[in-house]
């Protein structure tokens, strides 16, 4: 089945952030793909990547990249296709990451998510997707509701806790 | 003609930021409307809002806010639509905005863009709407094109200055 | 017996910072809930909460929140009842979630203590609480005397240590 | 009329800030005093201020202070009466004044509010006396909805606005 | 006469603070270019500039930009010359742009100058091409020196003031 | 008379801040110097100054510089004299002035007042000079008196203001 | 012997980092003492000791806080005698404790030293005390110079170093 | 073989970071030398070893250091030869030390590569370095295609891998 999401990272050890991604497309059956391509070590793939998404039905592209991280900006600038940014944490606790992602000037829009929020890009794409997608928009309704599943679970297991403390 | 996009911000003061994502969904020719709500002001509206935007045909929400700026990430709680957060600068030159509509938790993302960059939140919500919509496709790419007119002009300028300087 | 008080977190794992709430609540023998509710994930049973918080007889309210950390925020727009808003380090140090609970709009103020200080949000629930019941006024006078014990003694040991280093 | 609330601020210079607490106190009919009063210039009246405040029938105390900002911590080590602080912007956008109002040790809380925010310094002075005034409380409760006003007033001024723009 | 440094900038609105740079080459009488090209807006320029730039003789290559400020990385990744970054401040007094700049991953190293600070990229490009060439070189060791001129003579004038103040 | 403080700067555009270090050197009686040097422009005259300053009869060194800020810690590494940093804000709010005048390795300290703190300096300097001159310690007692008479007096006046507002 | 130097701190867990003050003052043979004392939790103590320091012969204080870290300014308030201040790293990287010791108002400097930097604490209360002691002063020269053989000692053992690396 | 290249740092204990400097020129095989100088405690040393550079025939210098990071700067200061400068992290995640190295006053520049960023501190010396070198120059374009092989590696075995999920 074709892909309709891109995930890019910049490197392989970026893995274990990004697969929070696939995972959430894999949850909304959404046929997605994987590539590592460095916008600084291999720009010429980055390009050919950017320049033919659009062509080849991808409608949405996450890219994760750490410090400088220009990967995501730099795709966005030569694609139509809207492009999900996720700053990881390499240095500086990911702050320079945010904002060389988030800061970008005028004309070229990155969609940002937080620091290391790689489950929350895979959710967006499923967002943008099911813009056109009845079936999907379903899928992303139900998965909202399920989100708050747990933490209904979770407070009635607080208040079966009986908090009894001794002073010291 | 139905509006397709919501742009809401926290306070008309917002208004001057705000506007540049209006500008370019009219140059999309992307029917829009614009609301002032507040998370905190307004909760009871923000809620109705929210809930009711996916059923009223909104495909995509901007949303703008300063300091502790929470309504994108409260809209985006409620509402199965993508949103787009804008970070204004009312304080700490906008840091505080950034982090707080950023780092939203599992679940619940928000596209954020760069601080007070109300025209790429436009220009990214053209993009989504785009992925189903050939004609606005078109209009995308055009104005991706278009971005560079004017740079190249820049440039054919700066290369017929003279520079002469003196030391002094 | 009725609790006056009500400690709100957004996550079950944000239970070992809160629980430092509970037991000074605890000590000052003030009747206290605990409720794990996401200003994000579940919105309705946060807007129930706050807003029955009021005519339960709750008299303050403390909420903890990492990251984005709208919870304190989204409740204060919600009820007349003062909250205390404890920041809670889950990324960036701690200070994404102190800037979106401190910098809050004009019009709902959250009274913010230190990253992680849940300690002195239920110490301040307790000096709030004691403007109006003289009993608990005498608690929280004394717990304010006892504080000053424990560095006294550690000054005793401190004046018996004999300094005497080589240098090398 | 005695006061119930006392405003501190570490210089008359920060009376343009301070004063906005003043007014909210003043609309709730709360009585109150204000002094300037710098905790290293003034240690001496400080102290004989800070322990005399609740004898003298305060029941919370707003201090305002910019750069080290001590004058809330160390107000709140000599009494009961608890101490909202307001971070003064007068160096590094009041980061400073921030960090060293909110960041205080186990056992002494301050209610921090924004930088600036004396404004709500006082709403929160206000939902703190209110909880042993029923009166009051019922002046709270109405200035919490008299918040949406302004803002629903200025919903309908920018429905109204044609939004017409030309590409250029 | 051949350029042997380009000076480049994502919009002319550098302009003020990067023809510090040409300044400086001018008194060294190296000659160089100076263009506009944005790494987001015309990438395709960008790339036939920088695949282009060592075969047509640049030696170095200054590159300014803000915000994101990926321009200095991205035509570092696709040249062997070596490139110095200026971190142009237009948002967040330029640490956004120093992050952006600074930050590169393991292989691409972008030589990273001071916030707003051309002069010294232009220097560090003397400095750089004054390595193959023994006439510069002592032009840049006539500046080295030169440059303590001004703060001697300003030394002189300061110890001729007579400070005599009054206490008030 | 023989100066027993140096007061040295980078640059003569930082004289109005420093001269309120003169001031109180001034106020204090204190025989003071003033010197611009460069650590980076000048480092023979820096080292010069340096190597000489215990041997001339110099007690105290008060160094102001921005941005790198290297001056303080550079004459502190050549001189057994205490010295005293003043970062100056020059860019980052004075931040990285801060940091670069704070942060030195162990064996080599700076004493770093505020930014742009040069009054605090010649405080400081006095204070020290004052540990072996009883007459001026009394003068140091007597400025740290007269400190609290403004904010005294300004408390008067407050005091006498009537607060009327009204609400709008 | 009576102590001349008085190394204060917050808390015994502060021991760890202050006790390098004390090896510092052992080595120069200058008498000190050792406190905990809280700005916080024991005031008067605070009041009591900063008053009484002149008095009792202590020349020069040492006080070391990390977080609101008031201590050193509290004290300062209280004393004509020189302190230094040691930002100590509880929380934020000991970022918040370095600006509420620095960042002190006009009137009242705190000589401030690096992060966790107590050794320098030390050897600036030695500078400060050798103004008026020759033979101290000797052993302050004699320690600027011990410094140095360590790091040439290193550098003849780098230089013995072969590197031979392989490409992998 | 005559050096070419300096590594410089200020304590052994970088050493680690350092090296990967020195791998790089080994791989370009141009002849270096390793030194353990600081600025702070063997000022004539660093003084000898920055005025002896040139003559020497040392064509770039690598100077790492963390904290106030002095080291870059003071050498740039002191020689036509142009720096490269290592924000090391010791503290504050190396932001310190990377604002003490890349905010140098107009007139010295230092070439700053990121935090840790040994690794490119040798790739600038060896893109420096082959200005004129037509050798090296080889090298070094064979050095920069080589970083893609690795990545374009990792992609080929990110593309093998099938990612199937389980909700849970």
């Amino acid at each position: 089945m074709k892909a309709k999401v891109s995930i890019i990272m910049g490197s392989t050890s970026d893995l274990p952030v990004m697969e929070k991604a696939a995972k959430v497309l894999n949850d909304f059956k959404i046929p997605f793909e994987i590539h590592a391509l460095s916008a600084h070590r291999t720009p010429e793939e980055v390009e050919k990547f950017a320049k033919g998404a659009f062509d080849r039905g991808i409608k949405a592209i996450i890219a994760g990249a750490g410090m400088a991280a220009h990967l995501p900006g730099v795709i966005a600038a030569m694609t139509p296709v809207p492009v999900i940014g996720v700053p990881i944490n390499a240095s500086l606790d990911g702050m320079d990451a945010l904002l060389s992602i988030a800061q970008m000037p005028p004309g070229i829009p990155v969609a940002t998510v937080g620091i290391n929020g790689a489950m929350n890009a895979g959710i967006l794409a499923g967002q943008m997707l099911a813009i056109a997608d009845s079936e999907l928009q379903k899928d992303v309704i139900a998965f909202k509701e399920s989100l708050k599943e747990k933490i209904v679970k979770a407070n009635k297991e607080l208040s079966s806790i009986k908090y009894e403390f001794k002073t010291n």
